[in-house]
């Protein structure tokens, strides 16, 4: 299932599937495209974020592809009617607790980063963050009025042992195939909640023999991440704090504009998009960057679709004409050549 | 009052007593010191991370200087004992709800940024982050058995009204006299209790019409800190997001042994603490870095006691101090003089 959402979600998306379509053509894969509306394009359309249509057709599907959600346009509507709130029912509906986020710079694009090349070099870290609990879902929430008349808002964070446990092997089996690392980041020193993430982690990795598991405040994680990253391998954390920490994460690398992102359910049935967001201020001028949405589509081979060799070409490909010199306008830097969204997206097709 | 800590906290709060001391010495302030016991040292004497004597010690007392707690020591105890209770303690005994932190880029040490010159050369952020709310004191919190006999961790974030405003006037005040620029960061596009939040920002800003206020999500925040943490002049947020957000800030400097922190309840009485913890394993070695400690006493002369004129003779020698090559070996550099804890301290007397 394929749904563009807003911004830049179209233009982005339609460069994923030109991909999609040669490898398809040429049968190295089989898959159907659906489109469907997600996000601000859903509310416009039907007055509701996530139409139970898309729902529907999403949990029929093997896999989604998501360009972006999100706007200023839709900033002003209530909560439960923006564009995010179609994301989380995705991720919600089709229980996808798994996010994967790797932070990896390109050599090609190593000058990007705001960061000294010798801090950021060959950084290659996989951020595993829980995307279906924590303060995102949990209940009570909202606000109410107290008796003073002042108003009081508050969130749940929560999670379940199961919940942790379930998180922690998909960190320890994605470290397994790495450098068997996975360093757990809470805050268990003020929270109840994340006390019991740790000890959840610890009685986990007993099944992981060769894991070499560490635990990290989510406060120093931060400062870590930016003192010296490449001691990370694997990182796993609750919904929050890794929204928090692989922003920040995929900054170092200096362009966003590269980074994919899976998230993926128990059926292995998965949801990929671009970890940038829907970028409104450059929509519709075709200059965004499109391949971080085709790296998605790699990563929706890999690990939903069963067709590793030509998630292996498509990332080859990427890597090719990053090689060539050819610059999308956020990844520009002098000699090389600027291109728009579609002349990159040509270009990967003709390296395939 | 003085409240050494764990850790080095004995070693840096001694070089920062020094230089109180000759200050008293001097006529240039009044005060009186009394030493009480915070944290792990405090549990190890009296059972307890925060002894009743000690918070009354402190409630009776203008400001108190605090070290660091904490240590792989008392790891292993409940979380009511731990070291980091007594800190909380300490915060919420007080009503310290206003943290000022400060990640200031010293030109002398520009090099030990892991940041790119261009970046951060001139950084200077306030963060203001709300100490006594949200989800570090919210309930309910805890760990419960469900039926199925898993057990399941909750905490609670909140917020009401008149805490927000009172940290955001905190903020406002602050940025009228530095760029009169402040972002509040939040994640309104997920949590109804920050939703409350941001609308409370914005009415309180109608107070100081000078102010430019801009809102931003809280992974945003953390991507540009990165990304080009110049564009921010001070920064309001809650407890957690300023816990995570104020660290990643600080390791932009490169030099979080440099960096100070106050702590301001109503009265303007404070607690000032350098931003960095305890070390456990360089402590009683003499090599940790008093400075941060000591601009510490500069921030408490400047905010509880009323000592502007003695605030910036401290702020001065420090930065002599510096650029005569003086290092500690967490800020070490080829070319410049390492000494120990003790020598930096009376490097910074003698030019006082
Ligand atoms: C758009 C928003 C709801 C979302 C989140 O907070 O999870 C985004 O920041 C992300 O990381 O995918
Ligand atoms: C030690 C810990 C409880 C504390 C906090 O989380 O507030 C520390 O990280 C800080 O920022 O002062």
């Amino acid at each position: 299932m394929v749904l563009a959402g807003d911004g830049i979600g179209t233009e982005i998306v339609a460069e994923a599937v030109k991909v999609l379509n040669v490898l398809q053509a040429e049968g190295a894969i089989d898959v159907t495209l659906q489109d469907g509306l997600v996000g601000g394009a859903a509310y416009d359309a039907a007055g509701d974020p996530l139409p139970e249509e898309t729902l529907e057709a999403a949990r029929a599907s093997d896999a989604v592809l998501l360009g972006a959600v999100g706007g200023p346009k839709w900033e002003p509507l209530h909560i439960s009617k923006r564009p995010e709130k179609g994301l989380l029912g995705l991720r919600a509906g089709l229980g996808l607790f798994a996010n994967l986020r790797p932070a990896i710079l390109y050599p090609q694009l190593a000058d990007a980063s705001t960061l000294k090349p010798e801090v950021v070099s060959g950084l290659d870290i996989m951020i595993v963050r829980e995307l279906t609990g924590d303060i995102y879902f949990g209940q009570p929430r909202g606000v109410e009025t107290l008796p003073s008349g002042e108003r009081r808002g508050f969130n749940t964070m929560v999670y379940t042992e199961s919940e942790v446990e379930r998180i922690c092997r998909v960190a320890f089996d994605i470290a397994m195939k790495r450098g068997k690392k996975v360093c757990s980041v809470d805050k268990a020193n003020v929270l109840e909640c994340t006390e019991m993430w740790r000890e959840v982690a610890t009685k986990t990795a007993a099944d992981y023999p060769e894991i070499q598991l560490s635990h990290m405040y989510v406060d120093n994680a931060a400062m870590q991440l930016v003192r010296a990253p490449k001691q990370f391998d694997v990182m796993v954390t609750g919904n929050i704090f890794g929204d928090i920490l692989s922003d920040c994460a995929a900054m170092l690398t200096g362009s966003i504009g590269m980074l994919p992102s899976a998230s993926l359910n128990e059926k292995g049935q998965g949801m990929y998009e671009p970890i940038h967001g829907s970028a409104p201020d450059i929509a519709g001028k075709g200059v965004a960057n499109p391949l971080a949405t085709i790296l998605s589509v790699a990563m929706m081979l890999r690990y939903s679709l069963d067709a590793v060799p030509a998630a292996e070409r498509i990332e080859a490909a990427v890597s090719k004409v990053l090689d060539q010199g050819l610059r999308t306008a956020d990844i520009m830097s002098s000699g090389m050549r600027q291109v728009g969204t579609a002349e990159m997206g040509d270009a990967v097709v003709a390296e395939l």
